[in-house]
């Protein structure tokens, strides 16, 4: 079989799935978060203003499905449960990481270029 | 007023919702189409197989709003409509393109995991 070179613009790649899961705002957030160390659930609800416990829930779960994210249950009453980054998740705290920080210093360009085009085309 | 250090983890900073909008699977692929140059909308559609009218049409014009992408339309029979990138979404190509590149690097890893915690836990 021929050995067709990976590319995320075919739809039959994998890597077009995989780029759906890694291009996502909170999977950004929890590897930046986890970049600093294991946190336990909570503190990453805490670390991570804004999210829901479902989102935080799916998120994680996907990210330890796709071997990224280790998960470690501590048999403790209350139940204690550990995440921290697996070295495949260490992989993209970089690029993950740079588009945040794309973020952070390019958004007041952004809102202007918004609030221009709302001004000129109103309604659209 | 105190200068606050912007962060894509304080839900209140527009940098947060900037994120949302860049880390996105589509944004990933136009960026990275019109990055090899100046596009027509059905070239668009054409480079990025499984893309629907209705979310190009969105992605678009979000980009064109964001000062992202450069919408031009000339006057003619049929209407031709070219899109490019401004040099801020130019900045934008070497982040998102590391996302892309890293989704193409590493997915059979990621679905060698996938099937592993299929295994591992059925029904999860």
């Amino acid at each position: 079989m021929p050995r067709i070179r990976p590319s995320v613009l075919n739809p039959d790649c994998s890597s077009r799935a995989v780029l759906d899961r890694i291009a996502d705002k909170w999977t950004a957030l929890i590897i930046r978060v986890l970049s600093g160390g294991t946190k336990r659930h909570n503190e990453l609800r805490r670390l991570i203003p804004g999210v829901s416990q479902k989102m935080l829930t799916q998120t994680l779960r996907s990210l330890e499905n796709d071997g990224l994210v280790n998960r470690r249950l501590y048999p403790v009453v209350p139940p204690k449960v550990e995440y921290s980054l697996t070295p495949l998740g260490r992989s993209l705290i970089e690029p993950l990481d740079a588009i945040c920080v794309w973020a952070e210093k390019h958004f007041p360009e952004l809102e202007s270029a918004r609030a221009r085009s709302k001004k000129a085309i109103p309604g659209r």
